[in-house]
C-alpha cells in the first residue's frame, strides 16, 4: 500500500507568455498556490511591418504585480530567444535568475552592459536533470501535482560535440514514475525524420576552411559557443588565425574563453585590426548577421559599409545558420550582396553548413515516449508547429483530452478533475523603440502603418474670431507625392486658395536620416 | 563551302529590363539595328518595406522613346510575372503583343478590365518552336547575328498533364545548327536533381479531394490553369461540385471554359452562392491567396472576414502553391490563422500538395547540353541563382567569356569581337500606388519609411512680423508616441511656451482606416 499525499488545495496554473503561437521570445509561467516560476525570458526581433521597432519583449506585467510570489526565473540556455529579455524585464522584476554554467556568462555580458541590471542576482546552476547538454538543459520542476518536464530547446545528438550525450536514461525514469506535464520544443515538428548531429559540422567546416582558397568569412550566432568552437578548431587544422567581428560575438567569445568554454592555441585568436598584416590564407573571420540583421557586421561588409572587413577577390563567406522564418528576405539580400561584391558564398541552400538546434519528429515522439506525460503542452513555435507537434501526440496514442495547443497568455488549469483553459491574461507582444514602450494597444504602431501607407498632409491655416481666412493657408506633405508632382495640385489649389506648398522637412533631412539610421535624439521633441 | 552570309553592321544588343536579379517583373529586350523585340512584361508584388505600394512593374521609358522600333512584345505564358505589366505598360507603349493561345486568353481578360488597353492590338499564336508546352513556350528569334533562345519558365516534364512534352528534338536540332545565345530559366538553380512531373498532382489532388470528411477548400495561382484542371477532375472523381471564389479565378476560369482548355462535366461547376444548398461532401472550393496575398479570398476566408466562404469543422484547405521568396511570413501568417479556425490544412511543407513549374539543375544542364549555345546569360532569379546557374555552366565546360551574370539594365553587346557589357539603361522598378507612379528616385517612399520609423510631429506657430507668437502654438503629432504619454511632454512645454497638443488625425479615424484598408479618394487631396 502506498502512502497517498493530501491533495493540494491550489490548482497548478500554467500560463504561457512568449513563444506559444510564435517563434521567439519564450517565456513559460508556473503558478502554484503562493509559488510563481518562470521558464526563460527571451526576445524577438521585429518584422518588416513593425517601422521603428528595436525588440520585442513578453508582457510580464502580470508577474510585476505578483512579483512578491516568484520565486525565480530558470533559464534552459543562453540563446537570445531565451535569455534577451532579462536585460529589459529584470529592472521591473527584481528575482534571482538560475541559469545553467554557460548561459550564466552569457546573461552576465549582457545585464553588465546595462546600469539598471548590473546588480541583478544570477546564479550559476550544474544541471543533473533530465536532458542535459552542457550549453542548454532540460528542466524538471517538481509540483505538488507531479512532476513537470520542460524540454528547452532541443534534439537528441548521439554524438554532440563536446561529448555531453542527452540522459535519456534519466528520462526513461522519470516517464516510468509518472510524468504531470511535459512542455517539448515544437520548432521543427513538421519536419519527418531526425536532426543530424552537431558533428557532422566539423567535418563541414573544416572542408570549407581547409578548401578555401583565400580568407573565410564565417557568420554564426553570437551565443551558439559550440560552433564557434568548431571553426576554431577548423582553422587551427589549417594553420589559420581567428578573429572576431561584431560586438555581441567579441563579447561572448571573451567569456567563453575565461569560462574555459573554447579552447584555442595561444595566438590562434586574433584580434580583429592585425588581419591586415597576415596573408590570407591565413585568416578566419567569424562575424554576426546569420540573419540578415541590418546593422549586423556581415550585412555591413555586404554592403560594403565594414570598417573592419572589406571584400576581396577569393574570400569565402560561410552562413553557418537557417534563416529563422521572417528573416528569409534579409539573409537571401546578405547573400546576393556578397556575392555582387565577389566573394564565393556557401549557404544552407548549397552546401551543408548548418545544422538546426532543433529535434525533428522521430526525436519529439521519443521525447513523448519516453516521459508518457499525463499533459502535454507543445511549446516553441507558430501555432502550425504547435499543432502539428500536437498531432504527432495524438498518434502516439495520447489522451485527447491531454494534449492542449495553447497560446500566449491562455491559462490552463491543473487539478484533481483534470485540466482546462480557464482563462487569459495579457500576454501581448511589447515593442521597444529605444526608450519607448508600445503594446498591442498602443496607436503607435497602428499610426506608423497609416502613414507609410498614405503619407501625411498638414493644412495650417489662420483664422480669425469670425472664421475668415487671416493669410495664407500653408499645406504641408511627407510621403505623398514626389514634391514636383504634389506641387502641380497645390498651385491648382493655390488658385482658388492661396495655399501655399512646403515639404513638413527638406527630402535630403529625410534621406540622410533614411541612409544612417540614426534615431531622433530624445530631445528632439523640445527642440522641434 | 558554305555560303557566308555579310556580316551585319549593328551588333546585337541585350538589354534585361527585369526579372535578372530579382524573382518576378520580368522582361528581356533584344536590339539589332531599328528593330527592338521584348519579351514578356510582368509585374511584381511589393514587400513589407514598399508601404502603400499596389503593384511594381519594368521601366518601360527606354522603350516608349524608341516606340517606332519596336515590332512587338512577344510572351512567353500567361502568368503574372511575365504579362501582368501588359495593361500598366501598353497605354504609353502601343505595340503588338504576341502570345501563346492560354495567354491571350488570359491577357485579354486583364486588358478588357481597363478602359485604357480594351483596344490593345494581342495576336494569338501556335507555337511550333523549340520549347513547346501548351500554356507556355520558348521562343526562338533568329537575329542577324544567329540564333536567340530563349527558355521562359520550363521545365521538362516527360509526363505533363495534358500529354505535349517538350520537343527535346527540335532543341537539338537548334542546338546543332549553331545557338549564339540562350536565356534559361535560373529560379530553381540552386536545387540538385529533377523537379517532379505536375502528373504527381494528379494523384496528389486526388487523395486529398477523396479522403477530406467535409469541404475541400483549394488555393492556387489564378493563372495555373492545369491545376484547376486537376481539381475539376479529382472533384468528379469523387462526386463533388466545384466553386470558384476571387475575382481574377473567376475570370480566368470562364475564359480558359469558354476557349476549351477546362474540361467539365455539366454541373460539376456551380456559381460559389450555391455551395451554401450542397452537403459539406459534395464540395470543392477554389480560391486565389495561395502566396498569402492581403486583399485575395483565402485570407479573407482565413481571417474569418470572407462574404463567400465561411470556415466550419470537417474543412480541409489545401494551398497548391509554394511561397515565392518574400512571402513566406504572409503564408505562414495565413496558414496559423486557418488552423486557428478549426481547418485542417494541407501545404508544401507536410503534403505533396504542389510541384513547382521550374527546371532544377539537372534539366537546366540538359538544356545547356542540348542547346550549347555560344553565349549564354542565365534570367529569371535573384542574383544568387544567376549566379549558381552561370556555375552550372562552367562545371560544363561552357567558355568562361561566354557566360555573362548580368542584372536589370546592363547593356551586353554582341559582334563579330564577341560579347561585352557596355553600359546601362535605366531599369529600377516603378512602383504603382493607386494612380501615382514612383520610381527608384522618388523621394515618396523614403519619406513613408521615415515616417513610419519615427512617426511625425507638426509645429503650428503664428508669428507676426517682428517674429512674436501671435498666439497658442499648436503641436500635433502621429506615430511617435501614445497621446497619453505625448501628452505629458506637451504639458510641460506648455507650461513655457503656452504650447497645446492635438493628434493630426483622432487615432479612431486611423485605425478604423489600418483595418478596413481603404485608401483615401483620388479627392482626397482637395478636400483635406
Amino acid at each position: 500500500m502506498t502512502e497517498s499525499r493530501p491533495l493540494p488545495e491550489a490548482p497548478l496554473r500554467i500560463l504561457p507568455l512568449g513563444g506559444l503561437g510564435e517563434i521567439g521570445k519564450n517565456m513559460m509561467v508556473l503558478e502554484c498556490g503562493d509559488d510563481i516560476i518562470i521558464v526563460d525570458c527571451g526576445i524577438q526581433f521585429p518584422t518588416e511591418d513593425m517601422p521603428g521597432v528595436d525588440l520585442i519583449i513578453p508582457d510580464v506585467s502580470y508577474l510585476v504585480a505578483q512579483s512578491h510570489r516568484v520565486r525565480g526565473i530558470l533559464i534552459t540556455h543562453g540563446h537570445e530567444d531565451h535569455i534577451g529579455g532579462l536585460p529589459h524585464v529584470l529592472p521591473d522584476l527584481d528575482v534571482p535568475v538560475y541559469a545553467p554554467k554557460l548561459a550564466h556568462g552569457l546573461i552576465t555580458v549582457k545585464l553588465n552592459e546595462r546600469r539598471r541590471t548590473r546588480d541583478a542576482v544570477v546564479h550559476a546552476i550544474e544541471p543533473e536533470e533530465p536532458v542535459h547538454i552542457p550549453d542548454a538543459m532540460g528542466i524538471c520542476i517538481e509540483t505538488p501535482w507531479g512532476s513537470v518536464i520542460h524540454t528547452g530547446d532541443f534534439k537528441i545528438d548521439h554524438t554532440p560535440v563536446d561529448g555531453h550525450t542527452i540522459d535519456l536514461p534519466a528520462l526513461a525514469e522519470r516517464g516510468k514514475n509518472g510524468v504531470l506535464l511535459l512542455f517539448s520544443d515544437s520548432t521543427y515538428a513538421e519536419l519527418p525524420g531526425y536532426t543530424p548531429s552537431e558533428q557532422i559540422m566539423t567535418d563541414a567546416l573544416d572542408r570549407a576552411v581547409g578548401g578555401a582558397p583565400g580568407r573565410v568569412i564565417i557568420a554564426t550566432f553570437a551565443s551558439l559557443i559550440s560552433r564557434i568552437q568548431q571553426v576554431i578548431t577548423a582553422a587551427e587544422n589549417h594553420g589559420r588565425h581567428v578573429a572576431f567581428v561584431g560586438r555581441s560575438m567579441v563579447a561572448n567569445v571573451q567569456m567563453a574563453t575565461e569560462m574555459g568554454y573554447l579552447d584555442a592555441l595561444p595566438g590562434t585568436i586574433v584580434p580583429v585590426r592585425d588581419v591586415a598584416g597576415l596573408p590570407a590564407e591565413r585568416v578566419v573571420l567569424m562575424t554576426t548577421g546569420s540573419q540578415g540583421e541590418p546593422t549586423s557586421a556581415l550585412v555591413r561588409i555586404a554592403k560594403g559599409e565594414s570598417r573592419d572587413v572589406v571584400l576581396m577577390e577569393g574570400d569565402t563567406v560561410v552562413i553557418s545558420a537557417t534563416p529563422i522564418p521572417g528573416n528569409e528576405r534579409a539573409v537571401s539580400q546578405t547573400i546576393d550582396n556578397l556575392l555582387r561584391q565577389g566573394a564565393r558564398v556557401l549557404y544552407d541552400r548549397i552546401a551543408p553548413v548548418h545544422v538546426h538546434g532543433h529535434a525533428s519528429q522521430e526525436e519529439l515522439k521519443l521525447m513523448l515516449n519516453l516521459t508518457r506525460p499525463r499533459y502535454f503542452v507543445p511549446v516553441h513555435g507558430e501555432y502550425r508547429h504547435l499543432r502539428a507537434h500536437a498531432q504527432l501526440a495524438w498518434e502516439l496514442g495520447a489522451a485527447p483530452d491531454g494534449i492542449f495547443v495553447l497560446e500566449d497568455g491562455e491559462i490552463l488549469e491543473i487539478d484533481q478533475d483534470g485540466a482546462e483553459v480557464v482563462g487569459s491574461i495579457p500576454a501581448g507582444p511589447i515593442y521597444l523603440d529605444g526608450p519607448t514602450v508600445m503594446d498591442t494597444d498602443s496607436v503607435v504602431l497602428r499610426e506608423r502603418r497609416s502613414l507609410a501607407r498614405d503619407g501625411v498632409v498638414v493644412v495650417c491655416a489662420g483664422v480669425d474670431q469670425d472664421g475668415e481666412l487671416t493669410g495664407q493657408v500653408q499645406v504641408a506633405g511627407s510621403g505623398f507625392m514626389d514634391p514636383g508632382d504634389a506641387k502641380d495640385i497645390f498651385k491648382r489649389l493655390r488658385r482658388r486658395w492661396r495655399w501655399g506648398f512646403q515639404a513638413i522637412c527638406p527630402p535630403t533631412t529625410w534621406t540622410k536620416r533614411a541612409q544612417t539610421s540614426e534615431k531622433l535624439p530624445d530631445s528632439s521633441y523640445a527642440t522641434i
